[in-house]
């Protein structure tokens, strides 16, 4: 099997795990019906699912159930898909189009997709404090601290409220800052979702490894991202490319250069894959995701 | 002392604890300040810290620390101001005005706001899941579920889009939709606080009795709100008054009226009182807490 039929393979369970988290209590009335319709629009049906990818790869890798995995992984995807509704709103980014489709506030109204993203965050920690994650509470504690400090101000809002402020400074960012933004904003969520397995199995010394595995792994992503946005088209990315070209930010092509960039993004998957290691042919899935990193076309 | 000096003094000790907690990363750059001074405007000096003074005040009657209470009324006092931030906005009800002061999208700015509000609600689970919170990973766990059960679709923000709802609907809500709504949207936070001394004791039947009490008591206070919309002062209130009664909305005064609404807050002070008897003398500061419920001029 190559990496993207296995990838597709876990997304299609992970599609599976959240269908069935997403859902309106029995007694929902007026209202509520039209906030899970807006909740599971923004979470079901897309993406490659790469932050669930990494929760149930790391749960196998630690020998933890699949389900605990699937679980973590599906709510790294609920607060992944939060950020998505409210990075999208009209204040934010105003971006009418998310993989392909209309964003949330675009398909509902801007209230209800306030209100999605507020509960898809809140159905994160749910999933994660939940006992049919796993039995230990003391697991379930450290899934829900690793998940807010990751998801919260000193991880993903912190980062996009610098991408924010980035915008109206005087002084384009530097490769340290930018470094800094993307660790936090979309790394600090990668991060927690490869540590996941390791926190299930409650292993500190593979959390390490998978978190620093993790972190090159994220800016690698960014970095292709970055490339993509330059090179990619628009039929294939399902969303609007060149935004950030346009809005004259820094990225990591502008301050590297395409051929500096490329060779940044292949050092942080020889570090991601370096870390790893020890693993040996149990790491193969993980290190195929860092390759696959880099070379994806969306 | 009386009821109000003894709230007044809890809450002083809620804004040290919240003061401490509601801190920015010694690494924080770029935009970063800004979105802690959002979240700390969002959160400190103000309200009558109802939430927090319950869940210290159920602390003490379990016998669990002040510290352990205190923290889990921060947790969701956080919890509060973030869906107050979020409230406010433009898109769901357009406030300019809260506590006296001008609201967080009128101080800062619309993004900002949005994300200050996401990362408060992130920091109430980061402290429920915190180990200087309680010792035990069960109970860690315990307070997360409960928060998120309280905070999400099934609770407050579910709560809230029946509000929205209920606004562009073709008849009023009736009594029945009217009491679950409140039971959601204010009810639910309101009952985690007054539960989360016995999680932390980790008492199931005095969970319950609270459970009970803070039923009521939500309710209570709810019905006293709507009664001081049509008679209080915007000066007292610090806020815009009327504005249900101007929307055209049912509340509990339009579908009782004005002495009907007052005898049914009545009632459930009464039954606020009652789930709490088993404590005696100790639940002395609870059950004035209920009668200040529908006795308070703000």
């Amino acid at each position: 099997m190559d990496f993207t039929t296995h990838l597709g393979a876990t997304a299609a369970e992970l599609e599976t795990t959240l269908e069935a988290l997403i859902r309106q209590p029995a007694a929902a009335t007026m209202g509520e019906p039209r906030l899970w319709d807006a909740m599971r629009y923004a979470t079901l049906g897309g993406g490659k699912r790469l932050r669930g990818f990494l929760a149930a790869e790391g749960a196998t890798i630690m020998g933890v159930s699949r389900q605990a995995g699937l679980r973590a992984g599906a709510a790294a995807e609920c607060l992944h898909a939060y950020s998505l509704v409210h990075d999208d709103l009209p204040a934010m980014d105003d971006d009418d189009l998310r993989r392909g489709k209309p964003t949330t506030h675009k398909a509902f109204d801007e209230a209800i997709a306030i209100l999605a993203g507020d509960a898809l965050q809140t159905l994160a920690f749910e999933i994660c404090a939940d006992p049919a994650t796993h039995s230990s509470g003391n697991v379930r504690a450290n899934l829900c601290h690793a998940l807010a400090v990751a998801a919260g101000g000193p991880g993903m809002v912190g980062g996009q409220m610098i991408d924010i402020a980035a915008e109206t400074a005087d002084q384009a960012l530097t490769i340290e800052q930018i470094t800094r933004l993307q660790a936090m904003k979309t790394g600090a969520l990668i991060k927690f979702a490869a540590e996941a397995g390791a926190i299930l199995a409650d292993d500190r010394a593979a959390q390490d490894a998978l978190g620093t595995y993790a972190t090159h792994l994220g800016l690698a992503f960014q970095i292709r991202d970055d490339l993509l946005d330059v090179e990619g088209d628009e039929a294939s990315a399902g969303k609007r490319l060149q935004k950030d070209a346009n809005a004259g930010k820094a990225t990591f092509v502008s301050l590297l250069g395409v051929s500096g960039a490329r060779k940044a993004a292949s050092e942080e998957v020889d570090a991601a894959i370096a870390a790893i290691r020890d693993f040996g042919s149990q790491g193969k899935w993980l290190q195929e995701a860092a390759e696959f990193a880099i070379h994806r076309k969306n």
